[in-house]
């Protein structure tokens, strides 16, 4: 095979192991370069690291390439959410039906299966310890450096820039002309902290939920993990009330969580300790355009769209991402800029919608899921739902359990919100009528 | 005075070179270093460069300086707009009252007259052929390279990132953390054209006027020069329809235009080898936050939030950007970190409000300035106005010709166009009564 027929995958993470298995499945000659050392022989701590929550999506993707399964075997579903009260009430709110869950799954974990399988099933070379320095669209060649300084200049027929957030091959597109791009970052940033599994194993929460303690502006949250411990998130403003910039001592921490999180408290022995030894980090939601150079190059998952954690999309989205593109590629064989450029013209309204959902969806978890209102939707479109399941669905339910378009679910969603009102306005005036009717026949 | 006290402006275009003045008349010491040679050595071609209209933002911060009538003694006043039809029939639409004018000038000559004050006025001195490389924010050190890449890194107490759309102030603050950034390009580029003066002298159009030609998603204008040449400048998609990718010779240049702007082409002598050899450039919107690092650097003018020149208010929000942060500065003597937060808080959502009005005004420049619909509501908006000129001000007028804050003038004529159309039901509904009156009456 030529070099102009190869591909160079640019980032080992979730998105670009995964699309390294689908060109090297579809028969192209791929290698994927990786900023990090390999993380199987690194001993990633698999039980602490950041989780996923893969749902539908997810596993459509997983499945074409036959690993579906085995990713399951490794995840905790969770078929709701879980919010605690101040007062350490809980409330389970179930994201669909009985056997609807989307599942808390390690992203170390995770990544290591999908390097295995791109080495060991679609015989593609990674290389480990190569940060991308340099790209150049025009001749096709991509400068690597070691962790010693050492380069490498590769030369390759088409680039694949799955390198995340922080993308070096989209950062090197944004010097070439007219690249519209936006990155903008929330007020708000997040810390992992941790439940340990119970003293005799297994878990000291529900294990099949998503927990919640929304506190209005702020909250945390605490995912699963396969060995029975949790990892618990908090999302706090960097500055201002409730916020990273307030604690400064061990006390200050324990007194806030005393109060804030009082039931999460005695299940997290080392929360002091971990709250000042784990980074705090920011959430950035990117978006830009054009996704490709021509044939040469082109963009994917967080590299195209990052977005924030708030919907469990990210994942999500980079793998239908590689469905997509696998797709757009067979479709036009022999011609990439073809096929990128038709993956972009799919692709790019539904990543703009998944990051607004993802930024709406903060707001919700922290805010709106405590609200009674909120509630009494939820449940009115659960029953609407139960009654013509096939036409009116629930926005989670299509964001998460279908493989609906996500800005067509958006417009789906938006007109059923608007029967909705119709139809409730409609009951008020019956309502209306008859308490009228009433009257006039008992007066 | 120390060298922590000292300010840096980078960029001696208008806004650094205006800012300047400012800094120096308050008794800063202040030095500016500017990318290109000087333009007054040079020997710019004043009279077919970019043209600016300058209004009463601008003037008013001129005006404090006192250099509001050298400008004005350079500029050609512009009354109305003049709409060129494809049949060559003009239509004069007025911008305000028979005394309200937006101004053409030079930019080179403007620039020229700012850093003769900068420089002989505000005793500051003007550094050119040295281009910013690298900021270190931290230990306050900016690294300038001329033409020969000899290095200078100069020591500074702030630094005023004053270097336009493509700031490199604003690059390095955005290799810091949590940065938020847009760039957004418009399909459409922008090329510059020339009348030249009439035979005898004088102006081959109305000189009191900006010539709008518009088409229907792209257009030409043309605004005077003091030398009576008309500036031209077409703003035309990159590609498809209509497009600067459709003409690639002389003759394709010459057929396009006598077809679509039969009026303008005998004016244009130099019309086909001026469109081949002036570059097509790339219209941007940028937006940023945040502008400052803490009192140690601050962006302003295009480096802070570049528009795209439909409203004409470019360097207009650029000077007022100077009157307003040397107000915050003179508010916090001492503390230059309060006064760059008082400028952005104050400023940001202006800013941003001004750059959706310039993308908003394209629209209304290329197509709806042609449509009776435009016309007529221009019209009962004047004619409020002159009812109650203090109470209702059009949109336009507002932005040209006072100086309420952008968003402030976007917000009351939200208010007074919901107010019109409320004006209109009622007349309609008065006018259906009458007409059923009188229908009932006759019958």
């Amino acid at each position: 095979m030529s070099r102009d027929a190869a591909f160079t995958v640019v980032g080992g993470g979730l998105a670009g192991s995964l699309m390294a298995i689908y060109l090297g499945r579809a028969g192209h000659a791929v290698d994927v370069y990786e900023r990090r050392p390999d993380p199987r022989l690194a001993g990633a701590d698999a039980g602490r690291s950041i989780n996923l929550a893969i749902s539908t999506r997810g596993l459509y993707a997983l499945e074409q390439v036959g690993l579906r399964d085995q990713v399951l075997a490794m995840a905790v579903p969770m078929r709701g959410r879980m919010i605690h009260a101040t007062t350490g009430d809980l409330t389970f709110q179930p994201y669909g039906t009985r056997d609807q869950a989307i599942n808390s799954v390690s992203r170390a974990g995770l990544n290591q299966l999908l390097l295995n399988a791109a080495e060991k099933t679609a015989r593609v070379p990674v290389h480990f310890n190569q940060r991308c320095e340099v790209v150049d669209f025009e001749h096709g060649t991509i400068t690597f450096a070691s962790p010693g300084d050492e380069q490498t200049v590769i030369e390759t027929g088409a680039i694949v820039g799955a390198d995340g957030a922080f993308s070096t091959v989209r950062t090197q597109m944004m010097r070439r002309e007219r690249f519209t791009y936006s990155q903008a970052y929330l007020a708000h940033g997040y810390k992992e902290l941790y439940i340990p599994p119970a003293a005799g194993g297994g878990f000291r929460m529900d294990p099949n939920a998503l927990h919640i303690w929304p506190r209005g502006g702020f909250m945390m949250i605490a995912l699963p993990n396969f060995d029975g411990s949790f990892t618990c998130t908090i999302f706090w403003a960097f500055e201002g009330d409730n916020s990273f910039q307030n604690l400064t001592n061990e006390d200050d921490v324990i007194r806030f969580f005393t109060r804030t999180y009082p039931d999460a408290v005695p299940l997290m022995p080392t929360l002091a300790q971990d709250y000042f030894s784990n980074p705090t980090s920011s959430l950035v939601t990117v978006r830009c355009s054009p996704w490709h150079v021509g044939g040469r190059a082109v963009l994917l998952g967080d590299a195209a769209h990052a977005v924030v954690p708030f919907y469990g999309q990210g994942a999500n989205a980079a793998f239908e991402d590689c469905v997509l593109l696998d797709q757009c590629l067979k479709t036009a064989p022999g011609d990439r800029a073809a096929a990128f450029t038709r993956f972009e013209q799919t692709r790019k309204r539904h990543a703009d919608a998944i990051a607004d959902l993802a930024l709406g969806n903060f707001v919700e978890m922290r805010d709106r899921v405590a609200s009674p209102t909120f509630l009494f939707k939820k449940k009115v479109e659960k029953l609407i739902h139960s009654i013509f399941p096939g036409t009116f669905i629930p926005l989670y339910t299509m964001v998460s359990f279908s493989r609906i378009p996500y800005a067509d679910a958006v417009e789906k969603a938006r007109k059923q919100d608007l029967f909705l009102k119709a139809a409730g306005l409609i009951a008020l005036i019956g309502l209306l009528a008859l308490v009228i009717a009433a009257a006039r026949t008992l007066g």
